[in-house]
C-alpha cells in the first residue's frame, strides 16, 4: 500500500475491542451484580457526570478542524470501555472480600471520574494517535490512577474522595509524560491542520459550557456518601459555582491584557474558565468559606490563562512536549494549586503545630506518589505505544478525521 | 407557477396547523383537566424524556447537508402538534369512564413516547415528504400505536410497560411500509444531496449523544409505576447503562471490521451505537442480570451494524424500499431481537412447561399484532399521502431546505 | 492606529473586569456567607434555569455568521460577572437587617433570573456593542430590575413571583430604549454581516430548543416557594408546557401564511415559538385551566410572529430602533399580553366589583413603573454608553467577531 494512504486499522482495532469486550462480559458473567435494595441518591449528580464526560468532554475535543468526527467519536468509543474497565478495577477489591462486584449509582459515577481522568490523559496527545492508541491509553491511566487511589488510601490514610479529586493532577502529568515520549520530529512547526475553524469553534465552546455548567455536581456527588452531611455537599456546588464564574471573568480578562491586540483567545475562553472548578475540585475539603473559592477561582484562571500564553510554547520548544488541548494549563497547574490551597487551609485550621505538621508532611506524600505514580506510568505508555506495531498515523495524516473515518461524501453512500 | 419553483404550502400547511390545533384547544376546554394531589415523582425522567425526543431526535434528523433546518425544525413541529394528540387519545379511555382527562407528569411522558414512535416512522421517510406529510404520518401513527397497545393489553392482556416499548417495532415497519408505498423512480440512485458534510455530521453526533446518554431514564421511566418496587427501576437504569456501552464498542468494531480501508462510518457510530438501548428497551422486563444486558447490547449493535451495511442497499434495490434514517436496522431488527431474548428468558424463567407455551403463545401474538397493524397502517398511510393535494416535493427539491424555509441570506432580511 | 483596525480594548476590558471581581471578592469577603441547615429542594430546577441562560440564551445569540463566538462567549462573561452582582443586590436588604447574605439555592437561581433579563436587554443591541458596554448594560439593567422589583413590593404589594416574572418586560423596554439612543445612521440598510447561515442558524436553533425544553422549570421553579402548594408548583410546569407546544404550531403557522412564498421564516421558529413561555410565565399565577394555557400560547405566538414581521421594520424605519434579536416581538408584547391576562383572569375570579377594581388599579401600576422604569434606564444607560470612551465598534466592524477575538487560524497558534 502507498505510504500516502492511511494505515487500515482493520486488523488492529476490531481483534482489540472484541478481544476487551469479550472479557469484560465474562467477568460480568462471574462475578458482577446490580445492588438491590439500593436508594436512587446520586440519580441526578450521575446524570450531570455522565453528560459532562460524553458531551463535554466529547464535544471540548471537537475543536480541531479537521478532527472533530474523531474527537467527538473516539470520546465515546473510549468512555464506553473505560466505564467497563474502571467498575471492575474498582470492585476488585469487594470482589477478594466478598466474591462479587456490585453495580450502583454510586460506583458508576466512580468509574466516570476515572474516566474523565484519562480523557484528560487523552487531551495532550489528541490528534497525534489512533483509537487503538486511545484505548490502551484509557486502561492503562485508569489502572495507574485506581491504584494510586489504593496507595494513597491504604498508605496515607487519604480519604477517598480527596484520592478521587486527584484525577485533574494525575491525567494531567500522564498525558505530559506520554507526549514528551510520543515527541515527532518537526512538531515544533504547527501542523497545517491544527487549528480551528468558526464552526468547530463553537462546538467546542458547547462541550466548555456543559462542563461549566454541571461541574458543581462532579465537585458534589461524592461529597456527601463520605460524611452523611447534606450541608458539605451543597457548600461544594456553591463553592464550585462561585468559583467558575470568578474564573471565566478572570481568564476573560487576562486574555485581552496578554494579547497584544487586545482580543479574546478563543483557547483561553474554552479552557481557561474552567480551571476554577479544577482547583476548587481538589481543595474542597479543606473550602468553608464562599470568598475562598472566589479568589480560588481567581488564581486558578490566572495560572491557567499564563499557563496557555506563556508556558505552553516553553513545553514545546524546551522539552519537546506538544499539549494538543494544553491539559498542563487546564488541569495540571490549577489542580497543583488547589493542592497547595488546601494544604494552606488545612495548616492554618489546625488547633496545633504537630497535627500541621502531620497534616503537611502527609499531604505532601500524596501529591509526589501521585506525581510520580502517573508520569511514571505516562512514560512507561508512551514507550509501549511508540512500537510501530500499533500503526501511528503518518505525520501527515495527523489531526485528520481522513485516516480514520469513511469520508463524508463517501459515508453518505452507506 | 414554473415547476422548478418548489410548491408553496402556504394554503396547505397553515389550514391544517390552525384546524387541528383548534380542535385540540376545544377538547382541552370541554375535557382536558390537571391532575391535583399529586406528586413530583417523574419529574426528572420527564425532562430526560423531553431532551431525547426534542433535542436527541430533533438533531439526529440534522445529518443531511441541506436539510438541517427541516430535521430539527419540524421534528419540533411534528412533536409540539403530537404530544397534544397522544394526550388526548390516551386519555380516551379515562374520558369515557369518568368524563374527563386528566394531565400528569405520567401520562405527558407516555405522550412524548407515543411521540418518539412517530418520529422513528418520519425516519425512514425523511427528505422526502413535506411537513403536511410529516404531521399527517404522526397524527396517524400515534393513533396507531395507541390503537396496538389498547387491543394488545386487553385481548392478549400484556403489561402497558411492555406495549409502550414495542414503539420502536411500530414505528419502525410503519415507516418502512410507507417509505415503501411512497418510493420514487430513480431513488436506487443516490439523491445529490444525501449525503453528510463535517458539520451536519457533528450536529448529528450531538443528537446520538443525547439519546445515548438519557437513554436510561428513557427505559427506567415507566417501570416503577407498574411494579411499585424501586429497586427494577434502577435495574433498568444499569442494564441499558451496560447495554449501551457495549453497543458503542460492538458496532466500533464491525463498522471497522466491515469497511474495505478499516475504516469507521460515522452513520453507524451515530445509529448503531443506540441499537442496545433500542433492545434491552423491548427485553427488559426479562432481564434481571448485568452480563445479561452487556450479551444484548453485543448482540443488538452486531445486526444494527450488519444490517446498516448490508440489508439497506438489499431493501433498496431488491424491494424499493428508501429508508433515509436506516430505521429498519436501528430499531425494527433490535427490537425484534429484544423480542426474542424476551421469549428466551421468560421460557427459561418458566417454571413448567404449561406456562412457557401459554406465554409464547401470546407473546408470539403480540408480536404478530403489532407488525401486521403497524405494516398495514403504514401502507394506508402511505396510500393517502400519495394524493398530489398534499405537494409532495419534486424529487429534484427532496432533501433540501430551500423548498420550505425562507432562505439564510433572505431571512437576515426579515 | 489606521481606523480599518478594530480598536483595542486592551485598557478598557481587564481593568473593568478586574476592578468589579475584586470589587464582588471584598463584598464577597466581609458579607457573604453559605446558609447551613438548607435542603436540596430547588437542585433540579436551578440546573435546569442554569442550563436556560448559558447555554439557551448563549446559543441562541449565535445566529449572526460571524458573529457566534461573541455571542456564545460574551453570554458566559455576562452571565458570570452578573450573578455575582445579582446575588449581591438582592441580599442588600439582609445585608442591611441581619448583616449579612445567604447563598442558597433560591439566591442562585432568583440572580439568574436577573442575569436572563439583562440578556434580552442585551437581545436588541447585540452585535454593535462591545463587551465593555454589554457588562454595563448587564450590571445597570439587574440593577434597575431588583430596585423595580422592590419598588413594586414595598409600594404596590405585589408578590416576589410577579415581580420576577416581569423580567420580560423589563429587559425588553430597556433593550429597546438602549438601542434607539444607539441608533447607528445607516442602520436602515441591513448590516452585510447581519445574516445567518445554515450553520450558525443551527446553533442558533439549538439555544431555541434549551430554552423550550426547561422552560416548564423556568416558570414554576419559585411558585412553590411562595404558596407552599406542590400542586401549584406542578401547575406551572403542565402550563408552561402545553403553551409552548402550542406556540410552536402557531409560530409555523403564522411563519408560512405571512410569507409570500409560503415558506417558513428560520427567525420566527427560533424565537416566536418560545413566545407562548414568556406570556404564560407573566400571567401564571391566574392561570388554573390548562386550555387557558393553551389559548395564552396561541395568542402570543400570533403576536409575535405578526410583530416579527411587521412591526419589526416599522420600528426600524419610523423610529430609528434597530433591535438585533427582536426582543419586542419575543418578550415585549407577549409579556403584555400575558400582563393582559392576568389582568382579565383576576377580574373575571373577583367576587365583588371592588376587589376587581382594586386589583386593575394596582395591576396598571405594577406595569406602568415598570415599563417607566425600564425606559428611563434604558435611556440613561444608552446615553452612558454613547460616550466614545467606551471604544464601540466601527461601523463596519459590527456584528464580526473579528473585532473581539484573536483570529482562529491564529488562535490555533496560540
Amino acid at each position: 500500500m502507498a505510504p500516502q494512504y492511511a494505515q487500515s486499522l482493520r486488523f488492529r482495532l476490531p481483534p482489540l475491542l472484541f478481544f476487551l469486550q469479550t472479557g469484560f462480559i465474562v467477568v460480568f458473567i462471574v462475578y458482577v451484580d446490580i445492588e438491590q435494595n439500593t436508594n436512587n441518591g446520586y440519580k441526578d449528580e450521575f446524570q450531570d457526570v455522565h453528560v459532562m464526560v460524553i458531551l463535554g468532554f466529547g464535544f471540548l475535543a471537537t475543536f480541531l478542524v479537521r478532527y472533530s468526527f474523531s474527537g467527538a467519536g473516539f470520546t465515546l468509543l473510549v468512555v464506553a470501555m473505560a466505564v467497563q474497565w474502571a467498575v471492575i478495577l474498582n470492585g476488585v477489591e469487594s470482589m477478594y472480600h466478598r466474591g462479587n462486584i456490585l453495580i450502583n449509582m454510586r460506583s458508576l459515577v466512580v468509574a466516570e471520574m476515572c474516566t474523565a481522568s484519562s480523557l484528560i490523559a487523552i487531551g495532550a496527545v489528541l490528534g497525534k494517535t489512533n483509537p487503538v492508541h486511545l484505548l490502551l491509553i484509557a486502561l492503562l491511566e485508569i489502572s495507574g490512577f485506581v491504584l494510586n487511589g489504593w496507595l494513597l488510601q491504604t498508605f496515607v490514610k487519604v480519604q477517598f474522595l480527596n484520592t478521587i479529586m486527584l484525577l485533574h493532577i494525575f491525567g494531567a502529568f500522564f498525558g505530559l509524560m506520554l507526549s514528551w515520549v510520543l515527541y515527532r520530529q518537526g512538531s515544533e512547526q504547527q501542523h497545517e491542520k491544527e487549528k480551528i475553524d468558526r464552526k468547530t469553534g463553537l462546538f467546542s465552546v458547547m462541550g466548555t459550557l456543559f462542563l461549566w455548567m454541571f461541574w458543581p455536581s462532579f465537585n458534589s456527588v461524592l461529597v456527601e456518601v463520605d460524611h452523611l452531611d447534606r450541608g458539605r455537599s451543597l457548600r461544594a456546588v456553591y463553592s464550585t459555582y462561585l468559583a467558575l464564574a470568578v474564573s471565566a471573568v478572570t481568564a476573560a480578562g487576562f486574555s485581552v491584557l496578554t494579547s497584544p491586540q487586545g482580543k479574546l483567545n478563543l483557547f483561553h475562553i474554552q479552557r481557561c474558565t474552567l480551571a476554577g472548578g479544577v482547583a476548587i475540585g481538589v481543595a474542597m475539603s479543606a473550602v468553608h468559606l464562599p470568598w475562598v473559592a472566589t479568589a480560588i477561582g481567581f488564581a486558578a484562571a490566572l495560572i491557567s490563562t499564563l499557563g496557555s500564553r506563556y508556558i505552553k510554547p516553553i513545553m514545546l520548544f524546551a522539552f519537546e512536549c506538544h499539549d494538543t488541548c494544553g491539559v498542563l494549563s487546564v488541569h495540571g497547574l490549577p489542580g497543583i494549586l488547589g493542592w497547595m490551597v488546601q494544604l494552606l487551609l488545612q495548616i492554618a485550621d489546625s488547633d496545633d503545630l504537630t497535627t500541621a505538621v502531620r497534616f503537611a508532611v502527609f499531604h505532601i506524600c500524596t501529591l509526589l506518589i501521585t506525581l510520580s505514580l502517573s508520569m511514571s506510568l505516562g512514560l512507561i505508555t508512551g514507550f509501549l505505544l511508540k512500537c510501530h506495531f500499533w500503526r501511528p498515523p503518518q505525520n501527515k495524516k495527523c489531526f485528520d478525521d481522513q485516516a480514520f473515518w469513511e469520508f463524508p461524501h463517501q459515508a453518505g453512500k452507506r
